[in-house]
């Protein structure tokens, strides 16, 4: 299956539990640049409605890809092929509307929390394993929501078909999970598409 | 085993071979404090010979830090909880004493690169399998060295009895590895102590 990532600056929570829009920091576009194009997913998209903030990663993408031709691609072109695939858009309806242009069908979408009420609640949850090999079928598209600030609003997770258990340690060492967004990421990327 | 991180800026190469000393980012402290506290490393070492960065470290995890009941505590007690593991340090060798007054031995040494040429050579391959039944062992301690820039000098792999392999996809989507230290950090540790 094509492997879209969105990375979702709102709707989010924040520490008290209110509905905001964070803000985009260079760090995350980078890394979810370079960490999906490693698991070669074939798109990522930076969700804000703001448009200061949507300008603001057209110019990181813009420095970056192949099509700006600036001076990152000159100095790294490994760099310039990740960025290549991201996207600044404003809503996750319209992530899927871009997926549907792209690939004739909006995507399956598989919702991600570090909080295991939001994965016990009304969701089907599918394990590693299982989305391991669902993601291995031919055809199709998934999209794989991450939320930044306190995570993804119950509004935002009602849109996945499926949620991912949070990330967690062997049980010995488990107790601790306060991981970034894009630490996130890597993880579950890897325990999905990773080589074993 | 006590599982403990070094993320070294010296020695390691630039992209045209040289030896170089990186510079300390801010942002890599914060997430090698966060990830290794997620798989309950017993302690991750900055390592740097730069006076100024090893200065810088130390305020970084001072202002998180329980010691340092500043700021950071009060606002978010789960990162001064991450930050209260990790250690500003002059070089690797200085790790491997330091470990050793702690647990009374000096580390077994694994090291890690994206390299496949640096994994064939002289190393001893444990793979990701086999570091996890290894870890899992009662007693003892491991370090495993991350290098920034281009990756750790041939002098410091030396240093390392095994090496993990580098990170991949699954075959089928393989082929593309830049991925951030913190990104390979994630990864390997979900790999060798994550639950499944």
């Amino acid at each position: 299956m094509d492997i879209f990532l969105a990375l979702v600056h709102h709707p989010v929570l924040n520490r008290r539990g209110d509905v905001v829009t964070t803000a985009v920091t260079n760090l995350d576009v980078h890394d979810f640049a370079r960490i999906s194009r490693t698991y070669d997913c074939a798109g990522t998209f930076i969700v804000t409605p703001i448009d200061e903030q949507l300008a603001l990663v057209g110019r990181i993408v813009g420095h970056w890809a192949p099509a700006g031709v600036a001076d990152g691609l000159s100095t790294n072109p490994s760099r310039s092929e990740a960025f290549s695939r991201v996207k600044p858009i404003r809503s996750i309806e319209a992530v899927c509307e871009d997926i549907k242009e792209r690939t004739g069908s909006r995507p399956y979408i598989i919702g991600t929390s570090a909080r295991p009420e939001h994965t016990n609640e009304r969701h089907f949850v599918l394990s590693y394993d299982d989305a391991r090999v669902k993601l291995a079928e031919p055809g199709g598209a998934v999209l794989i929501l991450f939320g930044t600030g306190w995570g993804l609003t119950k509004e935002a997770l009602d849109l996945a078909e499926a949620m991912l258990p949070p990330i967690d340690a062997i049980p010995s060492r488990a107790g601790y999970n306060h991981l970034p967004v894009r630490a996130a990421c890597a993880i579950i990327l890897d325990r999905v598409c990773g080589a074993r």
